[in-house]
């Protein structure tokens, strides 16, 4: 005498992601259309910035008083703006999400409040988790400052933070109300950071677009140099890439296996992992990349050509191909707990031609370890060098390989 | 120069909410048949128990052991289950949700694992919360043992933690992968919740269905009575015009402001933080709604009539319309934290008519503090009295009011 009640539920979600500059300027409408877009009134708003944004652009918060003061019918502040340290360490405790839970308990925000983030991917992480916690969920506009944020964390719909000495191991599914890539925090940015962040546009070129990896190829030493032309295309392409295959893949909150766009990332969380975050993200992405290209080489499905074309791009944006805490990695138990995180069976992405991904189900243990052999071959000292003999060493093993 | 990428996501959700019997009893074929829809292999399952279910189901746990070796092709457990103190308690710290997510590490569960939670509305509270921000969600089961957890609380797409001092300060929206209403748990549970959870029928009734109100109101002394046919009955009834609600009236997110399935909830939930949980939620609600159908009478919507039905059914299921706290309660305070719970602009939930509720955006405070003290005639001495002389008291005051 069973009995049964069957519930449907549609949830929509929209948002746009702007690419512009100088968004503080008090003739710039975009913010101010934004808050507006949800009623006549002024719409209260706490800032949540990260330390390093702050340090570098010391007249911002200045800035975004004058901007409010422009806009005092449209934007009310949550004075003064919360000041969130930057990079990976907020994420790994509590400390973050509870002083801006605080701030929306004595600023009195609503779900109908907003949370604006200013910073690089940690701080946006943080500041989206608090956010979409709070009264269930506050409306967060995301302002991400490095070329990482700006081209696949901040235009994303998901949060996290460490926990349990695992990398997102704490987080919700939350797409933003907003993004806003204002061009002009990352003329500030410190160039292992820039670099970093194009690691991400190397690997979605690879897995989708074999035309967006010729255009990275063909202006690799104009990115390098970081010509800012060449670098905001980028960003602006990469994002475009991760956004059309959350919105059009069919499953933007990964109820299934796969995950594609972690291409290179199983063993990037791991050695992020292992090395407590010295090695940034983009860094051990950039790692995982050379390892999973690597393998895809020696399975067949990518030729020596690309290979070497993939390690130049690679090299010659100042990214690293390895690093020795590979050598030390446990790599079943990193694919497994790669494996964990997404859920289901393993569905590691590989490479079957630049511009297409594949999905393997299976791992060749002893290849892989062999690829890090290789790996660490092609660059024995690469954590005791300083940076330009890295680059140098790099190119040479390159050349060597052809 | 301002360009810009859209991103527009459709995210569906589906679940049913079971009404049986015992279905820990392994020729019972429900629990592996919701396993098994999700592939054919022994998924993993981490028990969540209320510590009062197992105090008055001490057979409980060798229970599901046994189902485990009926269905071992289907459930694997993770031993042994997680006992939770039950009551709103365990919401108020994060010491339940810590240890949840260190099991799911601790046993490698993944997204695609289950977490089965059993338990009132408190438990499942927190283990929807633990489970919806590890590894950001893993699949929900929800079993509620209680009336109000049957009827309400367990079969919503909400999960809440008290934090900063307030009721649900934290939480998140995760639909549950399915919930499962076993009556076998209403047998044993203390006259005191079963009567607190036959609020939230009293609640819905008055606000979306007056042929169930009407149902109620003939059958009030068989619930009060606790008769499990029309217990069960209710409950069933119950159920439907919530999840009805959630799923057609559009905005199963509350993107929005109005909140009507909250009517009587204002007042409501600042009592159970006056009180610190001393006041069930059920039994907080039945006063939110003594006081908020005072008021609407007050205004002219409801009748006296109506006003006597309605005070009649909550005392004669043995509900207090009282609470010296209400007398001590800053209602301006209390309607501004209920508005930014609900974000937004203020929508309070009154009735015009029984089985039709009415948003209201502006609240005549004289009239409400004149209903409160309307309300401590009718019971001035509740806190300090047995429950017994509680239910005579009511029912004298009852019939003097008419």
């Amino acid at each position: 005498m069973m009995r049964k009640l069957d519930q449907k539920l549609q949830i929509s979600y929209q948002f746009s992601v702007f690419f512009g500059r100088d968004v503080f300027d008090p003739r710039q409408p975009l913010l101010a259309d934004l808050l507006s877009r949800t009623g006549p009134k002024a719409h209260r708003v706490l800032y949540v910035i990260d330390s390093g944004v702050v340090a570098s652009h010391p007249g911002l918060t200045g800035k975004i008083e004058g901007y409010r003061t422009a806009h005092s019918r449209t934007m009310e502040l949550c004075d003064p703006p919360l000041i969130v340290p930057g990079g990976e360490g907020c994420k790994s405790d509590f400390t973050a999400v509870d002083a801006i839970h605080e701030r929306i308990r004595s600023h009195r925000l609503c779900r109908q409040s907003f949370v604006a983030a200013i910073g690089g991917g940690a701080v946006l992480d943080v500041a989206g988790y608090a956010a979409a916690t709070a009264h269930r969920g506050l409306r967060l506009i995301r302002m991400p400052t490095t070329v990482l944020a700006q081209n696949d964390a901040g235009i994303g719909v998901k949060n996290g933070l460490n926990g349990m000495g695992r990398k997102n191991f704490i987080g919700t599914f939350a797409p933003p109300f907003a993004v806003i890539n204002d061009s002009i925090f990352l003329s500030s940015l410190p160039p292992r950071h820039l670099r970093a962040g194009m690691a991400e546009a190397v690997k979605v070129a690879l897995i989708k677009d074999k035309s967006f990896f010729n255009y990275l190829y063909t202006n690799r030493h104009q990115l390098a140099a970081f010509e800012p032309e060449e670098v905001e295309e980028s960003i602006h392409r990469c994002a475009a890439l991760h956004m059309d295959h959350i919105g059009t893949a069919g499953d933007p909150f990964e109820f299934g296996s796969a995950r594609p766009l972690d291409f290179g990332h199983w063993s990037a969380h791991r050695l992020e992992e292992m090395t407590a975050g010295s090695v940034l993200h983009g860094e051990a992405v950039a790692i995982g990349i050379a390892l999973d290209t690597l393998y895809s080489m020696h399975k067949g499905m990518l030729s020596e050509y690309e290979r070497g074309q993939i390690f130049r791009l690679l090299t010659d944006l100042g990214l690293p191909l390895y690093h020795p805490g590979l050598a030390e990695m446990d790599l079943t138990q990193a694919l497994n707990r790669f494996q964990e995180h997404l859920g289901g069976d393993l569905a590691v992405t590989m490479l079957n031609g630049i511009g297409r991904k594949v999905e393997v189900a299976r791992i060749d243990l002893p290849l892989l370890e062999s690829c890090v052999r290789q790996l660490a071959l092609l660059d024995p000292d690469y954590a005791n060098l300083p940076i330009s003999d890295r680059l140098t060493g790099m190119r040479q093993f390159q050349e060597e390989l052809g």
